[in-house]
């Protein structure tokens, strides 16, 4: 189990952390973490019955104990295993009202969970990626998930863009100071409903009008295959009906 | 005291804070608020003794509880009195370090600074906003202070920058929600260095390389006088000489 | 005729450019440019009228000639007179169609109205704006008027967006290269309808939702009398119902 | 000839166009347009003598009617072979110079050469990505290639920035109407310097400090091979120590 690359992948439910995971796991061992096992484990069962190699951690990410115990479990497990990339794909904060109804929790809680739990997520993974520049086929790759509320402050969505800005602050400011060193950040923007077990049932004027997780996938595995002479920072995905 | 309008500035040291609290000073009652009141006391004694009202409250903006505090001492000592403008210019966070030796509690400190801080005088001042609409000469305003993190994550700025971009959009989403309502929405991005005391002997090889405090002040003023047919949301303001 | 200082507007009908003159023409002698002498001349009569010294002068701005023209006979009739402000604010190019039905001629007129007219306009300002720097009250001043289609390219707008965006770059490179020379170069991003005799007839659902061309003229003199120390390059002016 | 699809690019020297040239004809018939057919005769005769179908056109970007005689010619020469990918990636334009020295046309070959290109190009390619819309394996796509031009107007860059900036504001014009076509536009902001011949000699401080044009001819064909679900509009590319 020592030497495969690996790939760490966190807030994977049913949707884009599964396809990601699924895709990364052609090359690489996974590691997904989410909260609750019951997002992960489908993942992990398929990719395994498939012959890959996939481990899930239960993991908040917005609390930095439970991201070490995580990472002290990955480099107990995989030792000497390469980290080729590490996927930052929460879903948190998502919170949808007035700014007078918003509490205190709720703006607290979205901070924590994207802005917060990314500034964990990297302190843990960046090590583990200076280390793995010399013997992993790609530059390791570190990548944000964004979304709409990345570059837009709408109405009612405060605490949401608030946290999905400050993301983006800090995936601008660690391509900055780990791109010299050899490492791909990126960012990536997902502006429009996603596909996903719980958007089944949205119905849209037109067909495809939704994203494919798969595709998004195929996006971020081709970020992590540039060579770090040709580097993207950040990449904007919709389908092709939605409005922007 | 019950009828003149009212100012509330939070972040009023020695630099921009005290040039805003003398520029609104010329038409309302002001209120100024900072963590020390070593802080704010010689801008409220100046301005007193010019025959102004000002008021100072010893405030931590981080902290939901003193926000609330400080907003319930305004309204019991200024009762009736309309919220005609209320500015957020608080310098927290602004911590400089290699991602890899930032600590969690200078992120957290970054963020509750100037994301949370701002969101808490957001949630105190908007209501008295709004209740001012009809007896304000103006149209009531909130402006938020950004800086150059606010739109570019540099290398080492992580933290700052994650708070900044947080901030901005917040600002973005009050606008587009509370502008509706007819409340002026504003965020300046101030790009340089400002000319403080704490600034004092940095040297430049041009002269006039430092924001002017009183200026900035000018443009917060202009933008408080813009009728509602003509709001301005986003102002950016730099020396002649900055590189940007 | 000879030492008070000079404004010259180009693009100046009943709406905002006789606003802007206006507002400059009560502290400088303003010279008009347009295509057409009926859109100026009713601003420069009531200048005239009003005490104010007011020039019109008959000019396309697209073509070289006729602003080498116009700039000559300002030269001749205002000697020594410093050029304080100089404020490109022509709305030609507005052009909207569907891709495949715009014409080359309705794209090269739009290239030539906006981007091709502020290079015209700058090269023969910007001399004598530098020429004015030790003579004028306030730095001398280059604004240029930008629209929604400056940083957003919509359906059916790709020619308007084009010049508009070709437009702002010019400020932008204009305000790099000779803010550093003591020049204040702007850019006002104006997002929405202006309350102006050709749209007086569009109603809106809500009182005030028409920008009002004395509250820009009032910005753009707002800017005018920023000091070096503190230059806006950029300013955002909509309705406060306006959908951004 | 007649049912294999077709790529057309414009722009083909021995730099990005002809690695880009290259990738797209591992699929498709490719149509090279360039100026001078010293600068697209080699990738020609390399892709046929590797087996694969290439024509060049000597072709003037920035004047319709050389664009029309490209396009008549390839509509004769591969009748009813779809077309399934048109790139614009002409270089012209990128003149740096103090903006006083810059002539009337420096600045109207530069508007001329991307800006009237770019429109050129897309007027005669997107009747045809549409009518490929059904037989295309892909959905049919419309690239740009921008540069750091595209997105900031540098000093002394006011020429190519403007027309940069054009380019990209018809770029997303061109999105948002024909996205929802179902045709794929996308712009990619190349952000440093190429490794082409003409800089073979550049040296600098790390090793891999030039964009490889090979890299950027992968991340085109992947934004090609987006389904129509998950395109993206935007990527920036840069070398991993650039300056950003």
């Amino acid at each position: 189990m020592a030497s495969k690359a690996l790939a760490v992948i966190v807030g994977v439910g049913p949707g884009t952390g599964a396809s990601i995971a699924r895709r990364f796991a052609q090359s690489y061992n996974v590691v997904v973490l989410a909260r609750n096992p019951d997002n992960y484990s489908p993942v992990v069962q398929e990719i395994t019955s498939n012959g890959g190699q996939a481990v899930g951690i239960s993991t908040d990410v917005s609390n930095s104990n439970s991201v070490n115990a995580a990472f002290d479990q990955i480099e107990k497990q995989f030792p000497g295993s390469p980290l080729a990339a590490a996927i930052f794909n929460t879903g948190g904060g998502a919170v949808r009202k007035p700014f007078l109804e918003l509490t205190e929790d709720d703006f607290s809680n979205a901070l924590n969970s994207q802005a917060k739990g990314g500034f964990n997520f990297a302190k843990r993974a960046l090590p583990l990626l200076l280390k793995a520049k010399d013997s992993s086929a790609h530059p390791p790759t570190l990548i944000f998930t964004g979304a709409t509320a990345s570059v837009r402050g709408s109405a009612n969505f405060a605490a949401f863009a608030a946290t999905k800005f400050a993301l983006r602050a800090l995936a601008q400011s660690l391509a900055r100071e780990f791109g010299p060193q050899g490492i791909h950040v990126s960012h990536a923007i997902i502006d429009g409903v996603i596909d996903i077990p719980r958007t089944k049932a949205w119905v849209f004027e037109h067909e495809d009008a939704k994203l494919s997780p798969d595709a998004i996938a195929d996006s971020y595995w081709h970020l992590h295959t540039q060579p770090r002479t040709t580097f993207a920072f950040e990449l904007d995905l919709r389908p092709y009906v939605e409005k922007w």
